[in-house]
């Protein structure tokens, strides 16, 4: 791989901050009796243990402890060569991981480290996992289930960007080694996707200069910008799925606990025993998302359009008392209405997701996020839609019959006096994209940040008065000892407890935001070219405020490999084609300042727009899979050449010379390294480095090993009867 | 391989009647010196030496000469094995074939054998072929080079399928076997095209009945089906690259004599040396395209739309004298126009193909198609387009306008009074499917069959002639023997002598042809449902027709791979996609009866009929792939397999075993077994049942060792000496 090993920042220092933990497990027992809260602790430490993990235990904040686990070095080298394998057998990888059943690998990435712990922790007990499901079934009291922070790392990677315009390749590789492919396939998205922004804003900064709004000029740049973008992307995506090593990777993943199978099949080209859902049924039942589609838009569009009309009737018919308050009383009902109505739809959105019954929590992802984006696109676009092709053309016809109240002043004088402002839509473009992006921004992840120091702060006096308490109470000295911190795991302690409160980062919501800007450009771009200006100003900020609320926010998400955005590829494609008819309707509509109208002439706009579409789509994609084709023919490539070196070791050195392994040569057991010095921009491979600070080192490694002293069922069981008495004593104030 | 291997025809008797030939060269050289042919000849079998042929020559018809070539079986199971170890290496199959570099493999298929023999006959020397190149440089004498036919099992085939309704999996299996993929995929097509041709003619039969034509209820149905038909071909056609492992195979082709490349580059990855061109220049060049389609579509386009509006003017305007016969007189000066007007477009289309400089052949050859299919689209469909959507609307606007002499009678009484009759549509497309079909059916099977027995009969009488003059001259015994057949050859000769007059077969144009067809269905069916029952019946005849075009009036193809039917799905695609506007288009023209047409209504129709079919297509692709999942998913499940085998082998048996090699167990050399009791219906590991014809058996042997035995040069320019000094003194008569 190409995390270039000789870009060595300052900051490598011993990275021992995490004490060698893999993995918290977060196990709340505030809700449930201590003797139960014992008996479901002792079961959690014996399916640990059982995994062969290790294990430490702390309490956390309120009457919760925190489960410490360490996957010993050597069964961690093997989980990980295992792992390869079996991504050699899916195809994944196409050089065989050189080793026999003993060996033991040296992780390349922190991520794939982690991902081996997390199949550990996570994988039912068949697969040789603790099964160890946050929330599920038997553990619904363990709130969450996370790997710890690389602080380091991320203040490294942040420090470096703030300097920076562009991420590099090495940049997305170093996401990649720190969060999984996941969460850096979003970031490669958001970087192509504002370095492309480049051309639009320059073409809409001069179009506007020259031509003004509505141009035809603007219009045909920045539909073909649309669609070699998403042309472009999905090259992108194959080539970085083939860099990353994942494409194809949903081919491998497990079957997920709630997946129900109609037979058992022995496949009988592989022998494996696969467990079978009849396609047929489940696409069927998939089916079942046209009438929630319709019932969805039905709900969310009917809540849009009335909102729009009570909005416009206050503010253009209505001339009573209180008029000004009055017009914002459809937006702040809407506001009240729109979470219990997609709250609604989400409920009913997870029932069928369910229904469907997919193999894969990657396939059950993807559906749900599909779903949600359906909701979303609707929320987000059916206002300006509706402004756009319903009130300022047809305002004047329809807005007079909204006063059926005759509350204006002076009734109904002459339907045509009433003149809608055709800049309204400009206006609510500009509104989007200068006010709604800071607004989010400050949302996203300015509100949560602040939210987070405050909700510390309190937690901190929490617990110094509960500490007051404890000591106050009658306790074993061994008991005192676990309910108060060392004081040199303490600052740690309290970091990870912050971990342990902090929310689960969803990749596939920041996503969204960027389809949903992307929808804004391409759909009413035309409308203010400037538009895109503004997103590309947004995004260098965005950029970096998504990596900050990912590593000082939200917990670190498990690093789940995926080939691609997901869903919101389709979403890309839908956008650019109904941005193409969209943007030809909005200039024949506008450009004339709403003069001449004629329906056919409109029609034959939108049919001619969607022909150009038609071809130029084609021409896009056939022009650029040519034009990169090397990109694409490299895993044929990569296959030729490992079969190449094959075919010479097997045939060239002939007999004796055993097992045919990799042509480049397996040294044995690899040495496990991991943790111990590794960085995110060092390959593993690379000797330590001599440094000066191995006393410090020293000083770390003691109390690592101290922190892993110590039985962590009897500690656990302590805490929770120290804790859980308290619980019961005094209910009302640990619920705050 | 699934030919079923239990299935044996009664008429497998031995096949030896090609004399163990395995390719023939047809050298004519009437137009050039002896010496300089004696020089050619020499240098040809010089070559053909050289890449290890053995070779064999007699007298073709005229001064021409037969050179019979022969692949000793030890090279050829050699070739065969190197053909593999190929596919293996640029992954077309998954199973590493076993053996070392000395191994001798059987071919499969006689097809497989046959690859081989056409690569070593025509590849590069370099690539240990011949490089043989017919009408090429060099050998531009040379008519043709082509393998023999095997007609035990052509005519096997035949008589099979004239007592059947379906083709099956064994049959295609079968003509893969003979033909190799590219011809098999062709008969897989029109076997799939037919059986799902069933439902329209069955829908259309009863709409038609119920109904009446211009029927929404057809229309819908016969749009659909079109959709589900082009998604289960597209998934049909990955099955069978997948059953006969050709997947990807254009990959492996070697590049041509004519590429061009910029520079040879050493690539990164499999450390072979590439040819690289441009991708960025190629494409560039390949957007002249689009001058080229608007020129070749107004040429086309200008010549039918002329010959269209002479003809309606002269049946409808004209009064003047000889009216019944000018009549035709558009049509004939049409016909005798288009063969130089397309013979123009296509080396126009032949020079723009050259200059896009593609690497290897197959690239080319559809580059080529491609073109040929925009050209014959137009000339079949343009005028049935005219007729729906400009005569029969606008006839009664426009055809006042073509008086432009004032040639009518009675001048511009009113121009209303001119009446279009809107069934002329109907008329045309009934013309099409049925006296059309026909007519195509005698044009390109019956017609080329009686007039190949004509010219048979003719050969016969010259050969006849010449001969008697050949006795009369002096000429030494040796030659004289060699100028008439040998009793036990002559009938093997002369159905050399019949073969090398032969067509080439072109599968394209078959394909094409198809494509045609399913076009009238989707683009004018619905003014004539029957046209899909027509149509059924005429395929029913088409594939055996075809196969009997193939095998008796045609050379047999070199077995050439492919994963498709090529250009031809992308025009299935278009079609699907015109053919839905096109449907919605006629049937709000014609259903009403021209009665209230409106502009606006008509373009809303259209519109919503290209959304309905974006919809659709995605709906029925996206459902047709997952419910054939398990189809595509098998080539994962195939190198899983593979994998799987491999690192049991590897792991399992450890040291020592050596190589590595196929897990299902190699066992050494394997015996070379081809031609000699080899079946299409017969896996080639079979073990020769024991018959009692020995003795018919070893007479033939004995006539293959006296035919194969003699030197090829001396024999050769024996004949050349003997047919080139009568040729010189008689050219008028040899030329004929």
């Amino acid at each position: 791989m190409s995390l270039t090993p000789d870009y060595r920042p300052a900051e490598l220092a011993p990275q021992h901050d995490n004490f060698g933990v893999d993995w918290v497990v977060h196990y709340q027992f505030d809700d449930i009796e201590p003797s139960k809260a014992i008996e479901e602790f002792e079961s959690l430490i014996h399916d640990l243990h059982e995994a062969h993990l290790e294990t430490q235990v702390r309490h956390g904040h309120g009457a919760s402890l925190l489960v410490f686990i360490r996957v010993p070095r050597l069964h961690l080298g093997s989980l990980v060569y295992q792992s390869r394998i079996k991504d050699w057998l899916y195809g994944i990888i196409h050089e065989i991981p050189a080793g026999d059943d003993d060996t033991i690998a040296d992780a390349e990435t922190p991520a794939e480290a982690l991902r081996s712990v997390y199949h550990a922790v996570t994988w039912k007990k068949e697969l040789g996992g603790a099964h160890i499901t946050p929330k599920h079934r038997k553990w619904k009291n363990i709130a969450s289930a996370f790997p710890l922070h690389d602080q380091e790392a991320n203040a490294e990677l942040l420090r470096k960007w703030s300097k920076t315009v562009l991420l590099t390749a090495e940049d997305l590789d170093a996401i990649r080694a720190l969060f999984g492919e996941k969460v850096a396939f979003y970031f490669a998205f958001i970087q192509s996707y504002s370095s492309f922004l480049v051309f639009p804003a320059v073409w809409g900064a001069l179009t506007w200069w020259y031509l003004g709004p509505y141009s035809v000029t603007f219009a045909v740049g920045n539909c073909l910008w649309a669609m070699v973008f998403v042309e472009y992307w999905k090259i992108r995506e194959k080539d970085l799925s083939l860099r990353w090593e994942v494409k194809g990777v949903g081919a491998l993943k497990v079957t997920r606990t709630q997946y129900v199978w109609e037979k058992e099949v022995k496949d009988r080209i592989t022998g494996q025993t696969v467990q079978v859902f009849s396609p047929y049924r489940q696409f069927l039942r998939q089916l079942l998302l046209v009438p929630f589609a319709s019932v969805a838009a039905a709900a969310l569009g009917g809540l849009i359009v009335i909102t729009f009309a009570m909005e416009v009737f206050i503010s253009e018919v209505y001339t009573g008392s209180f008029q000004g308050y009055l017009e914002f009383l459809p937006t702040v009902v809407f506001s009240l209405f729109l979470p219990s109505i997609t709250g609604l739809l989400n409920s009913i959105a997870t029932r069928l997701t369910k229904y469907e019954n997919y193999r894969t929590q990657d396939q059950y992802d993807l559906a749900q996020t599909a779903k949600q984006f359906v909701m979303h696109f609707i929320t987000a676009f059916l206002p300006t839609v509706l402004t756009a092709f319903v009130y300022v053309p047809f305002g004047a016809t329809i807005v007079p019959y909204l006063d059926v109240a005759h509350l204006r002043s002076e009734p109904a004088k002459n339907p045509l006096d009433f003149q809608v402002d055709p800049s309204r839509l400009q206006q609510e473009v500009i509104y989007l994209t200068l006010t709604g992006q800071v607004l989010d921004f400050l949302g996203e992840i300015v509100y949560p940040y602040v939210k987070g120091i405050v909700w510390q702060k309190w937690r901190d006096y929490q617990s110094k008065k509960e500490a007051v308490e404890h000591r106050k109470r009658a306790a074993s000295h061994a008991t005192n000892n676990l309910l108060f911190d060392e004081p040199d795991e303490s600052a740690f302690l309290s970091r990870v407890r912050r971990e342990a409160d902090a929310d689960e980062y969803n990749v596939h919501e920041d996503t969204l935001e960027m389809c949903v800007q992307f929808g804004y450009l391409t759909l009413f771009g035309t409308s203010w070219p400037l538009v895109a200006l503004g997103f590309l100003v947004n995004n260098w900020l965005e950029l970096r405020g998504d990596f900050f609320k990912l590593s000082h926010e939200c917990q670190r998400p498990p690093p789940i490999r995926s080939d691609s955005i997901g869903p919101s590829l389709q979403g890309l494609e839908v956008l650019t084609w109904l941005g193409t008819l969209s943007t030809a309707a909005i200039v024949y509509l506008y450009r004339g300042g709403m003069a001449e109208i004629r329906a056919s002439s409109f029609l034959l706009t939108i049919l001619v727009a969607e022909w150009a579409y038609l071809a130029m789509q084609f021409a896009v994609s056939t022009g650029l899979s040519k034009i990169m084709a090397s990109v694409l023919r490299r895993e044929g490539a990569k296959r030729y050449a490992m079969r190449k070196g094959y075919l010479e070791v097997a045939q060239g050195q002939g007999q004796g010379q055993g097992r045919g392994g990799s042509p480049k040569g397996s040294n044995g057991k690899l040495r496990v390294r991991f943790r111990d010095r590794v960085s995110v921009y060092t390959s593993a491979t690379d000797p330590p480095s001599p440094q000066s600070d191995d006393v410090l080192r020293e000083a770390s490694l003691d109390s690592e090993r101290r922190f892993w002293t110590g039985s962590a069922v009897e500690d656990g069981v302590r805490i929770i009867r120290a804790l859980g008495r308290s619980g019961e004593d005094s209910k009302g104030e640990k619920e705050m």
